[in-house]
């Protein structure tokens, strides 16, 4: 058996107005006399105060990013283009600010300024050459993962893939809880239940191991407390641990069956991660049935009301594509239903449960 | 508030006999044409099986330490020329494989093939200038959290305190649950109490946030399944995890009454950390009343004798010293008693704690 050697986050940094520690953090790296960092930030925050705390230096490059739509290797591209256009040398840092898809931008464009090529020829596992410039990662929604995993989701041409890498891991982390305080109620829920579920799905998974467990016990006793117990306080500082003890229960796990799924309609349907995930494992009680239980009395208690009907105008090829997406997802498979995973999770059972979503 | 921006371990590999992988792990450190390595290696392991299994190459370096005495500062001094002598250029790697003390020295040397002068000189928090050479871990003993931790405890000619920097936490920890397999039933248990007890002082803590109480709430769940529950399984991998755990729940707190006191207590009698932990938490019920409580559980179904009488043939002199060296460490006392905890923790109710024992 070989194990993988997980790379970590360098740095990082926690609590409640850490964010104002930014300047200081980056100091360091602003090394060069010409050096410049570029803020990839969502434009959700466009005129918002956290525009204004950005800790912007003369020749610095704020980079408004869009995430209506799932991050696509054609907008990784031309980001790094703009990158590169916007001065003679390399910038010392990319600073990604945002959630799951602007923290997954940067990632992907610290990666492209020093990989040649498109990004899409990178979507995969290793297939990286060169080191990233610096990058951190301030996240202002939580449960995604993505400030501590080692991949960058994309949708690619020919696949959703991410850019698996140890150089994709970022450097920096600044973990304040202030920050999420005001994601909308929906969106906080849609997100959290990504954390949820993967935990659910590494930890009834096959390949799991102490270290994935332990983090991922107690990334679902967080979730618990955030969505189930009314009396809980420091919501806001639960919720990004588990985040955060989320992604790291992947380190040696894997998720399962809903993000081989939900892949499959965010590839078809540009459905969101965190929707689609909760849409999915809300059918999928015969393999979590514990799990899907929960998550049911999280949705309850906290009003939510499930898209339904999503795939009932998808034309027989659509379909098709959706189930070939998803059951290409071979390790998620396995974690969830061992080696024979494909006498289980047929085409047909795959079509099956896709047309109840 | 100014929030420690945590430098973490770079790369974490575990799993049962992920010890074979360490060759191919190391193998990128030795790049240059003279490249070398030092093993830095617990003498209890002479004429081990573990011994045979060091992947050792021809110019590397097999440095056999002995732990009888918790590491000093004199030794380190030692360790380091020995060291230097060998070749004529730095090794690439030094590798601990041990317990805390056998990792402290690892991590010691490797600060101080770089650093000018004694390493009593650099006792003390960021006092260290220049990066270490790189450093691995190789946990045989787990429970310290010296494998995470960004200091390495050491005896000075004035102080018993370590090097505390962010270059002095390694680059790479093995983490085998198959390497603890063998330890010593009390060892085992002296060392899994010092987990134990730094996480009961970091909860009760008035230093805690939510990153280290979700670590160290997880760790004391382990300790509970790997001392309490006789049906818990893998108990090797849960110690290991709960070690790791309680090392990374520090980050954002500090330990405090019975880490003070056993400071104290070794700086005069040597007494080793896990041991001497141990005695002194039996005392300590008004501070921990439930830790304390759980902690003699814990020691009843271990059949464990904690030695008693310790300090009665001290000379005033030597517990006047003992009593300096634990109310010397200020931020652990305020951490336990708060700002005010020079009006609870007089010289007298010290010494009355120390005459107990």
């Amino acid at each position: 058996m070989i194990f993988r050697n997980f790379k970590m986050i360098s740095n990082v940094i926690f609590g409640r107005g850490c964010f104002n520690q930014l300047d200081e953090i980056l100091e360091p790296k602003r090394t060069a006399k010409d050096s410049w960092m570029v803020f990839v930030i969502d434009d959700v925050f466009q005129g918002k105060e956290l525009e204004q705390r950005i800790p912007l230096h003369d020749k610095d490059m704020l980079l408004w990013v869009n995430v209506d739509d799932e991050p696509k290797t054609s907008y990784v591209d031309l980001l790094t283009e703009k990158v590169k256009a916007y001065s003679t040398t390399l910038p010392s840092g990319v600073i990604g600010i945002g959630g799951g898809s602007s923290m997954d931008l940067a990632k992907a464009v610290s990666l492209m300024l020093t990989n040649p090529g498109s990004s899409q020829e990178y979507q995969g596992w290793d297939l990286i050459k060169n080191p990233a410039v610096y990058h951190a990662a301030v996240p202002t929604l939580s449960g995604t993962g993505a400030e501590v995993s080692r991949t960058t989701v994309l949708t690619g041409p020919e696949k959703k893939l991410g850019m698996n890498s140890d150089y994709t891991v970022f450097d920096q982390v600044v973990l304040d809880p202030e920050l999420i305080r005001d994601v909308p109620h929906d969106q906080q829920f849609y997100t959290g239940m990504d954390c949820y579920i993967h935990c659910v799905e590494s930890l009834e998974g096959t390949y799991l191991n102490q270290f994935s467990k332990s983090y991922g016990e107690k990334a679902i006793e967080l979730c618990r407390e955030v969505f189930l117990d009314d009396t809980a306080e420091d919501k806001d500082d639960k919720l990004m641990m588990a985040s955060f003890f989320g992604g790291m229960s992947i380190a040696y796990s894997q998720v399962g069956a809903c993000h081989a799924l939900s892949y499959g309609l965010s590839y078809i349907l540009g459905t969101h991660h965190g929707i689609g995930c909760s849409i999915v494992f809300d059918y999928l009680e015969e393999f979590y049935p514990e799990g899907v239980k929960e998550f049911r009395q999280m949705a309850e208690r906290h009003k939510i009301k499930l898209p339904r009907n999503l795939t009932k105008d998808l034309t027989d090829e659509q379909m098709e594509t959706m189930i070939t997406v998803a059951l290409g997802l071979a390790p998620l498979w396995e974690n969830c239903l061992g080696p024979d995973w494909q006498t289980i999770m047929t085409r047909d059972k795959a079509r099956s449960l896709f047309k109840r979503m």
